[in-house]
């Protein structure tokens, strides 16, 4: 095995690919693509997809079910390690098992492999015993397609912003120093932890796929419908992804 | 006019374009390029080298030229409000000025436009004279390209970010409640204002480009060597973009 590519696929929207990652795929001899269980089977079709439209139906893919994480693990940290050892060792399995070269092995990421994406640290794992040389070709983010699903700047003008997850808002309240958020890794709506007032929020989930839904305004008015809509959305269809941004008036 | 659509193109790389961009470059019967003066001669030579690749020789282009910020409004808000009063000026007089049909207008923008960057808030100025629908079509940001190139993830496992200006940091030192930072719009090497205790620093210039150049490690070792590799570099090309993350050992 000489490389290992990690190829960003942008959000669901098959449009978002870009044409570096084309390339990419076309060039591989192995593509590694993860079976994350029935809620998430959509996302393995959009991917199937991909790869069917772009180097054809005799493509040399090869499957790999996600483990999942160890709750009697309690340290997060540690849990999210464990996982990423149990990862590495699905892909090593379905690397060797590949009837085939495995010469340049391409495995699809959600997004970018640089956002809350943990390929490039189980691809670390592999890479010290394996010895490939690790390329990552960048792709569409969820943040993208939220502020471009709502024709918003990211940033207010020369001003920062932080991105964070549901359970940093939950536990730490709206970070310091900084007017504007985004939220990612959020199963549980954590602004409702947060005062509203002086809070605008853009949300969207699906973001770039068929199915996207946004909603934005002030968050004492729109969290409550956000609330709702994420119910019926993620009943409806078995599985969400959302995201948002939360603006404070400075 | 129907539609302004803003294009993101990614970071100079022609492979970065996506197929939701190449779709709607051709979608256009006006495409914006915005000419910035000799130093970023070579960034409006790569739009337009997309265009001609997508599109063809006989694409609409209307070129304008990008007005200056004037040094003696004091007030950088106020500097960079005036400035996009004059750009959307501009924008008004490219599209006034076309020849020919100008219902779809496409404006090609560097990276993604939700980020550091002007055009949603030049698009608002005009939204409220011309009436047009407002589109976003995500790209790749230098930020995924910096992350890309080092094969680095921006997030330690679960933690967050901020991404601020090489002004703030100046400003501000590094911000609290975070150990991973990315910097952007620093023409000043404002990593020089920390104590680089601790620190590691991921850089990058003109990346995607041919001409990409990176260099990572501790920040005491590694800074004085992008102070030099960079104004070699600057002298080299005539001009400059870069960008950073440092990460702070918590």
């Amino acid at each position: 095995m000489d490389e290992l590519t990690l190829i960003g696929l942008g959000t669901g929207n098959p449009e978002h690919l870009t044409l570096q990652a084309i390339g990419a795929l076309k060039h591989c001899d192995l593509i590694l693509i993860p079976h994350k269980g029935e809620e998430k089977r959509q996302l393995a079709e959009v991917r199937e997809a991909i790869v069917a439209t772009h180097v054809g139906a005799t493509a040399p893919i090869s499957f790999f079910s996600m483990p999942v994480r160890d709750p009697a693990i309690a340290s997060y940290r540690k849990r999210v390690e464990a996982w990423h050892d149990a990862i590495a060792e699905r892909w090593r399995e379905a690397i060797a098992g590949h009837d085939g070269p495995a010469r340049r092995v391409g495995l699809l990421v959600w997004g970018d492999p640089s956002l809350y994406d943990s390929s490039l640290r189980v691809a670390e794992r592999l890479r010290s015993s394996l010895g490939f040389r690790l390329t990552v070709i960048p792709g569409i983010t969820a943040l993208q397609g939220l502020t471009a699903a709502h024709a918003i700047p990211l940033n207010a003008i020369g001003e920062p912003f932080t991105v964070t997850t549901g359970r940093r808002l939950r536990e730490g309240g709206f970070p310091a120093g900084v007017d504007t958020i985004a939220v990612m890794l959020d199963g549980e709506c954590s602004f409702q932890t947060l005062d509203p007032a002086d809070l605008t929020i853009w949300w969207g989930a699906y973001v770039g796929m068929a199915e996207e839904i946004t909603l934005a305004g002030p968050l004492a008015d729109v969290g409550p419908r956000i609330l709702e809509t994420r119910a019926a959305a993620r009943a409806r269809h078995g599985w969400i992804m959302d995201i948002y941004i939360l603006r404070r008036r400075s």
